[in-house]
């Protein structure tokens, strides 16, 4: 058993003393063993000087170094073994095969930084040579690379314990661009995070990284986090959850004397968009599929589809009834946490009392502890009218609106909010109208999708897990794939500089073999 | 005569009625003609809609059309002749010279902006293709590429009225990216804005844009410009001006419903690190070189060398007398508002009244109108206890520390703010030491130079005209070179996708023949 509760601070593993923490199994409602004493505020000083002492050293090591160490995080999580996927789903609640599932994306998100990192790529390396002999004035040499911004605080989501906590993908994306991290482990799953953060502890020990690399706290209230977020040695901020908790972060970040980047992704209801052609079709399977995607890890996926839209009438009907016949076989889930379930069943409650809602189907109901999918229809008459409707129920809940025809659907569309994924349902014959939705679904979507569903992130280069506000507080850019890595990055240009003070990345000869930029035109791959 | 007083709103040219701007020529402090009439709520309102109806069609123009009117758009500049140079110094002060050198980098720069369009390179493809037989689950199609964020507002700068104004860099780079843009004029160059402003329109209509791709409004107080920052329908901001300025404009910004990217460029005092050797071989060499970089323009340049670090002794002596020899044959010039004329004669007074600030040298004495050029000198002891002394003076005045070692010129350095540039002055026995200093610039400065200084800053792509706050408001990011059009774009992914949706450049075949990522690898270039 290699959970103390204790955090870690560089190389140093202690217990905190800032009050407790203890993880609650919800499936049982049994609090679990051991209590987590929470970080002091001298604690949090020893870990940000010690992630600020090591940026310099951190961010200047080689290459294959730092993919080396992403590499050894990745075998050390693997090495955990079951200890790991057990203490998980006793936290979570989650199914054995989706943390064993989870646990295999965040090794291969390690494994693809580490790649990413080898390349040298996000370097974006760009050489403009200097023309002595240009007229009216000779030009200077110019080369660019980009640099990590600086330590990274991260916060652990309570829906993945692994894919979006202490090793999880900003953790990955911050140490590949060279930047030390500090997380703050979510309550929800203090064992889980303290048994990753000892698997990246040993791997900084063992690849040699800098002491500072990497540190876990704990955090029994909220102070540490805030501290965390105002510290003048982070230059940057990774958090999944809340809206309130992801606005309430930005606004400290933009509250500093030195306002920081803050990537946050909050909230999502990620629209469906059934067209005609498809729905007389295929109505049947798609209400059958939908159904799949709402209730996956019982409805707790940021992607998890809580809109329909659709024009009314039978075949609409019979997408409905699809749905309900799927989701009344479907069983009642654990919910991650007590605190999650009750605010899944406000959201459910309010709905349900809303004049313009209408109930159309239940999963089947369970223990206690547990939570049942439900299925909402209204108008859109009422979705216009009532902001609230729009709103996210984080869980397996969804609503269908009713739409006289695709012209008020498009008019839908376009008083949602910013939304990580969109999804249309088209067959061939519905190619022209489905054209019409694309600009606005482009403007307030982040990836948007065809005869699917937006559960099941790929953890990819083309991905762009993210949108424009509130979806994320930065449509500009993506928690998932490799693109991430350019969250954690600044440009930085060295002019007339001698080759032997120049980044390897910016030398003549590229020693490094990357492919850069000269004149603003790739270069032929080395 | 092709000044009317006049604000362009889409296609319209207008009288505003919202209360007079006038020009000021600064050379005679006489007002010129004609008044302008500043925007009401309702032109705001009006320039805001027909933007945003514009962006979703501007923005799917095939890429040669966007690029053939930002070339259009510096023809129209060009057309404007000697008209737009008359009125350039009238409104500025600025040296005929200058202002067409200036024309020629504001011309070069959409020229640049309309290969990069041209290219498709910003789009940043990315292909991940399916991989239907993948076990345990098949992996979707996946396709990436960048669009624009939407209407972007830019703040017109008092000391580039040509090219970080109506149709400059930001400017530039937002159409490229494929954002209507609304200016708010700077009301110390209201003809100069006005005539590139109708160069724009024109090429709007030439070239067949959507009306609302350019409105130009003016301001006589504040609420046109903060209102045109909280307007709902602007994505993005771009300004460059004073720190007071800009980070009002952070605030406003962040308060939003729809918190939104501010790119501004506010202050900066662009340290000169004189090194050993260098100084012993080339004091006066280098001290005569560092003040005409101080005196170029008035000193009104945002990379104005402002702070000089030095270890004390008679060759920084040599250094400060070149420079004071240089300095004292300098003329006094004219700046480009009575108001910034003022605020550089309040800093010169308060760094003069100092008790730890020497006066080292004087530029020559001019006209009641025209500022001077003054040198001061201090210790490492007060630059380290008196942050006023870090602080900038916008205008040709800098401050030279007299450091006891290199020791302390690095802890020095590392006391400094967010910085567009830092200049190392170094010979071939100075690299090791200077290398010491490379990871505190680095994390602290956009552009670190070496024998050299910030002034002059190329239009290239390795360019970051940048910096961590407070130099800019977003170190993750540049406003002069290509890189620029990165400010104003975000990555849409498209999974999925029948051919017949997808965007141009996400095809098969590759119809645009861009440089594109398939599997995260670049493609041999097309």
């Amino acid at each position: 058993m290699n959970v103390f509760g204790e955090m870690l601070i560089g190389s140093a593993a202690l217990r905190g003393t800032n009050g407790a923490i203890r993880a609650v199994n919800p499936a049982t409602g049994e609090t679990m063993e051991p209590a987590f004493g929470g970080a002091t505020p001298a604690d949090l000083e020893r870990a940000c000087a010690l992630a600020w002492q090591a940026f310099d050293t951190f961010r200047d090591l080689p290459l294959a170094e730092r993919a080396g160490f992403l590499e050894a995080i990745a075998a050390n999580i693997l090495a955990l073994g079951d200890e790991l996927v057990e203490r998980c789903v006793g936290e979570s609640g989650l199914p054995r095969a989706r943390v064993e599932g989870e646990r295999g994306r965040t090794v291969g998100q390690l494994r693809m930084f580490a790649a990413l990192v080898r390349s040298g790529d996000f370097l974006d390396a760009r050489i403009d040579p200097a023309q002595p002999d240009r007229k009216p004035l000779p030009r200077v040499d110019l080369r660019m690379r980009n640099i990590g911004l600086g330590p990274v605080a991260v916060f652990g989501a309570s829906n993945f314990p692994l894919a979006f906590s202490v090793a999880g993908g900003d953790t990955a994306a911050a140490l590949a661009a060279g930047c030390p991290v500090i997380v703050k482990a979510h309550s929800a799953h203090p064992g889980t995070s303290e048994l990753v953060g000892r698997a990246v502890r040993q791997a900084v020990a063992d690849c040699g990284m800098p002491e500072g690399t990497f540190s876990l706290l704990y955090d029994s209230g909220r102070e540490i986090g805030q501290g965390l977020v105002c510290d003048r040695r982070i230059k940057a901020v990774g958090f999944t959850g809340s809206r309130a908790g992801g606005t309430a972060l930005m606004r400290l970040a933009a509250a500093r004397d030195e306002p920081i980047p803050v990537y946050a992704e909050m909230s999502s209801i990620n629209p469906v968009l059934l067209f005609p052609a498809a729905l007389a079709n295929r109505a049947a399977a798609i209400g059958s599929a939908f159904a799949g995607s709402l209730v996956l890890g019982a409805g707790q996926f940021c992607t998890n589809p809580g809109l329909v839209l659709a024009v009314d009438g039978p075949d609409l009907d019979r997408f409905i009834a699809a749905a309900a016949v799927a989701l009344a076989d479907s069983p009642a889930a654990t919910m991650l946490t007590p605190g999650i379930r009750l605010s899944y069943e406000a959201g459910i409650a309010a709905f349900a009392a809303h004049p313009a809602v209408r109930i159309e189907a239940h999963g089947r109901a369970g223990t206690p502890q547990q939570a049942r999918a439900t299925l909402f229809s209204t108008t859109a008459a009422a979705l216009r009218s009532h902001p609230a409707l729009r709103d996210e129920i984080f869980g397996a809940a969804s609503l269908v609106v009713r739409c006289p025809d695709l012209a008020t659907m498009r008019e839908l569309v376009e008083l949602l909010d910013g939304q990580l994924t969109a999804a249309l349902h088209i067959d061939t014959a519905d190619h022209a109208e489905a054209r019409r939705f694309l600009p606005a679904l482009e403007r307030r979507v982040g990836r948007i999708l065809v005869n699917g569903f937006g559960t099941g992130v790929e953890v990819g280069h083309a991905m762009v897990h993210g949108g424009p506000y509130p979806a994320t507080s930065d449509g500009r850019s993506t928690s998932v794939g490799s693109a991430a890595i350019f969250r954690f990055l600044r440009p930085v240009s060295y002019q007339d500089f001698p080759e032997q003070l120049l980044p390897e990345a910016l030398k003549p000869g590229n020693p490094l073999a990357l492919v850069r930029r000269t004149d603003g035109v790739l270069d032929a791959a080395a």
